[in-house]
């Protein structure tokens, strides 16, 4: 049985068109900013749906309380998937005094729940902060799928080293050849992007990453690519976090941008719907 | 040392007047709603100071990631103090299918903190599910002083039977005289409130409850005392939920509306950081 929460209102439709079976849940909020749900299903094994972009704390909030809801009416096994997984990037201690915040979280979501799913998790070493099963769900089949035609017989790029494996599993569904960028120090004021090893005249290119917030190098990388004779230069990530206006200068820049329909953007044009409910 | 989070930021003028050690911290937000915290002093023990009234997700996330942080930069005792406890009504299931949403709250919280501690919690008994120490904080000082020479030689009366001890505690410091209101249903649509045993005429009377939201049963029993021949009427409360023209409404009915700055309003005069410094 599938719960949706309110950060995933906006793959309900696509859900019901698949078929499974939905709980019957009433979310709502009091008046004082307080979230009030109730399940008016019962069964045995239930798996929630939520995302967590804004607003990221009643989401995380209210998958706690859906939890204590549904262990109260008698479900036994818990499942939490997570399109996008809130605090994500603050993955690790950069200044003394930081928190592990996505440790706080997955903590907390593991009181209830027993098994955790999160779409492309920024750092898949954070896993295993949550207490019981924990997996990544890789986007690499939505979006290589919207990219096949358009990209043809083009490359895939990730845009930094440690997006590699994301643009490997893309381009390997696809058959195609793949690299990362690197950025060379050249000046003590000037870094240079350079895709490593690769060839990208007169190719289509698709670059892809885990999430898009100002979009600032992959403009970069986009008119390098131009610079250096690329055909059609494409833009993808799993999550569109995105800053103020970064849709408009990314899109400017490239011939398609697409996300994911992790967070619900204008450009949420790949679905990842059928990889959340093929668990 | 004492931490103060951003539901507690009203108090920390007082707070430091006291002239306790505060930590060096850094709270703000991501431009995409994270919040982000820093822990800049160190030390063995700390004790938060967190209210959570609206936006009170975001008040509980960040209580759990200053616990984060603080573990991390290696404080070994954590308390929290919570002014106002987000949830704290919903503290049953009254319809099958709800969540004791309380309980999520505490069962998180206690993934940092060794002890809590609640100010007038709206029932105690929810104190238990908070896996370490737990207890109540006391509003009855800051309220009984408040009022003390306001009321005189009036009396003291709890809106209902469930809010009697609260209005004890206060009485029993003022040396006064308490009682409750009794609802007793008079036909299939009409309840009448009356206060129990105790004479009014002629005397000033202060009212006591934990929360105000709409003041609707206020206003019913200050009307009622003036109609019973009451001198003054006064309404206090510990936490002041109000919903939008409450102030005014109860204001108006009464000679003095005034609530602790467990939750910052303008009527929240009566100071419990006395209080709660006093652990």
């Amino acid at each position: 049985m599938i719960v949706i929460g309110s950060g995933a209102a906006h793959l309900m439709e696509e859900i019901v068109r698949a078929g499974v079976e939905l709980a019957n849940v009433e979310i709502k909020k009091f008046p004082d900013g307080e979230k009030y749900v109730r399940v008016l299903s019962s069964g045995e094994e239930a798996t929630v749906i939520q995302s967590m972009y804004k607003p990221q704390d009643e989401n995380i909030v209210e998958a706690l309380i859906l939890g204590d809801a549904l262990r109260g009416r008698g479900f036994d096994k818990l499942r939490l998937v997570v399109p996008y997984l809130a605090y994500s990037r603050q993955d690790r201690v950069t200044k003394e005094g930081e928190p592990v915040s996505v440790r706080a979280v997955m903590k907390a979501l593991g009181i209830y729940y027993d098994e955790l799913y999160v779409v492309d998790v920024h750092n898949p070493r954070t896993l295993r902060f949550f207490p019981g099963k924990a997996a990544n769900i890789s986007p690499a089949r939505a979006i290589s799928e919207y990219f096949r035609e358009k990209l043809g017989e083009g490359i895939v790029l990730a845009p930094d080293k440690g997006a590699r494996e994301r643009a490997k599993a893309v381009a390997e569904r696809l058959g195609l050849e793949f690299s990362h960028f690197e950025k060379r120090r050249i000046s003590p004021t000037e870094v240079r992007m350079r895709p490593v090893d690769i060839d990208v005249e007169g190719k289509n290119v698709l670059i892809v990453d885990d999430i898009i917030s100002t979009g600032g190098t992959m403009i970069k990388a986009a008119n390098l690519l131009r610079e250096m004779g690329a055909k059609r230069v494409f833009v993808a990530a799993t999550h569109g976090v995105f800053a103020e206006g970064a849709i408009e200068r990314v899109g400017k820049a490239v011939d398609e941008l697409a996300v994911t329909n992790t967070i619900p953007t204008p450009v949420s044009r790949i679905s990842i719907v059928h990889d959340i409910l093929g668990l």
